[in-house]
């Protein structure tokens, strides 16, 4: 279970002009001093669940399945939202329960509770923890700083070996946004822009797959319409939709930015209509 | 002394965009491959040695104590400034002797020394050492990057286990700026904007220990005035004052940018009246 | 071959918001655990190949002579350029033959090729290698992203004792760009600016050494004219040009942004006149 050098990444929404990201690294190489620290971004915007979730969610599934994944997007700090560890195949989450870990949970097939609109159930063979044993922790406990202060040691304790029932008690449901992936309704599907990349480029949660049952398309997004998918942000002028490095659907400016161009932020919405008959 | 995997962490005023940090990791790494190497900040604006001693100050303690500290933010590089190492039982710190760890010296306790203002001695059991031996710096000797060239080979064989007095001549003060407590002259104290965060959150370096003696305030900063503490970012409208991650005293806009609402930055002067009678 | 924990730079235009160089990361450490990985730069801007070989060349020489250089700006990722191992005493360098090398490839005496305007044949001793075996690759291979699917594999590999030889097939020749070292025609030099630094200084390609042959200069950028060369950027006033950390000729701002104050963008052109005579 714990191999000589564990990975661990860390995942925030901190930037990078605070020492917020190093202090908790010094957390845990405090306690663990072979672990292998590895950033995956922390330019999240503040306090954006949705994003962090969607970023960790495409971007874990690369690293060693032991790896620890540290992720601190934390708007309730202080408040009654739950820490966790979650247990999967495919890796370690360490973190707010309060739906940054929506992608992880969809992709495995996390199931919605009954009455309860935000809480799913665990695939099968995951497992979850509430992380409510205070000896794993630093003290004081901060009211505004869990990534340093909860997150980052019980990630180093996990690193070691410690086992997720000493530091917590086994959960069965999880809180997830609604990032299922979108449906076709007639010829309509909806979604949403989730990142920004450095270039402008708005990233929807639209999927490839999707997207591949239609023979020609319309993108609608910030006023704009958009025709037909392009092979690569070379072809064409203009506002571009794609399939990007995500894996989904694309929206980019030839030669510019298109958040930009279009006012558009994370959060907005995305219409593709089916064209079937051209 | 020195731990297998000895953790070196690098604060600078160097930014991302140049590969002046990758280089010194280079030079760290061609002396000791088993150094782990943590970035704290680079993003230290310029040359501003007050704003790069108040983040090392806040962040170093949770490192391991046997951490070594590279700090670089050398406005003096290539003039009369001396190249240091200090061991103190809180961690290892090497850099320029220019004020930069000023908020070391101070929260160990170092005294003012008699007839010299920027003097301070070192408290018991601490050591310092002036770096005077070439023999394990890189030659030849840049003027302009002693980062490179001197403090982190340095750093380097210092994680080895080499002793500091082979490398450099003990002496028993170091250079301290003026950022000792502030203390409360009647019923006012005056303190200073010391950082500015991600969000354009201003930092002061007032110690919330200081304003608990007060039971209602009122802060004077940018020709703004604030009434009251509040209790999180989310409280009240407007701009706010409030005890933040640093435990100093913090001036929000909700919502917005403090630093560009009141066109605030580092070094501004901060006013805090207490108003025991309301 | 192999050292314990061989170290691994990364060099691309990723940028800091979006994961990718996390994924690379992951790649490489779910090959090699063991492998100690050092960023010099992301911010390259957006597919500038000359400003990506530039701060290479100038950085590699700092790290330990086995390190991996693993470099990836890209703009032809999916075409028919060839994915490359450069094996040098100096190093050892993975990404796109696309000129990402130019200056390593100089620096080492390498030879333009008869007839081949962009085709220079390796230094003595100097190997390199097509890498054409999908054994050691990410599968789905994308057509957009080699830097996670293709080149950070490899590089896993290399650091593990693989051979180059059982990833790719040996190749005489490399792409370069004319970065080779302008010479005086006449009383004149022609050069371009290379990078921008953090502070909006203009970095050029003109060596020092060149320089020293003038005993006093005039410098064209951007429509504007400076006499003589400045010893720091404490100097003078208003604009600048002095030798800078980069050891080449630089134009600054005294408490400003040379790139602002002019315009200028790496590419542009920048000529020097000796004036021999006074």
């Amino acid at each position: 279970m714990s191999p000589s050098r564990p990975v661990i990444t860390l995942t925030t929404d901190f930037g990078s002009t605070d020492p917020y990201v190093g202090v908790m690294k010094g957390v845990v190489l405090g306690i663990n001093p072979e672990a292998s620290l590895v950033d995956i971004t922390h330019q999240i915007e503040p306090q954006n669940i949705l994003q962090g979730a969607f970023l960790l969610g495409k971007g874990y599934h690369f690293f060693p399945p032991h790896t620890i994944h540290l992720v601190v997007v934390d708007p309730g700090v202080g408040s009654s939202r739950r820490p966790i560890i979650l247990e999967t195949p495919g890796g370690r989450f360490v973190g707010p329960d309060n739906g940054v870990l929506s992608y992880v949970l969809t992709d495995g097939g996390a199931q919605p509770l009954m009455g309860k609109a935000d809480q799913v159930g665990l695939p099968r063979e995951w497992r979850a923890y509430h992380l409510t044993n205070p000896g794993y922790w630093l003290h004081p406990l901060s009211s505004t700083f869990h990534g340093r202060d909860l997150f980052a040691p019980v990630a180093g304790h996990l690193s070691l070996g410690v086992s997720p029932q000493e530091m917590g008690e086994e959960v069965d449901s999880l809180t997830c946004l609604p990032v299922d992936a979108p449906t076709w309704e007639d010829d309509r599907l909806r979604g949403r822009v989730v990142h920004v990349d450095r270039f402008g480029n708005l990233i929807t949660d639209l999927p490839s797959s999707l997207l591949d049952e239609a023979s020609q398309l319309k993108v609608d997004v910030g006023g704009s319409r958009i025709r037909g998918l392009s092979a690569s942000y070379a072809q064409g002028e203009g506002l571009l939709a794609l399939i990007g490095s995500y894996d989904t659907l694309e929206v980019a400016l030839k030669n510019g930015s298109a958040a930009a161009e279009l006012g558009a932020h994370i959060g907005d919405a995305v219409l593709v209509t089916s064209l079937a008959d051209g």
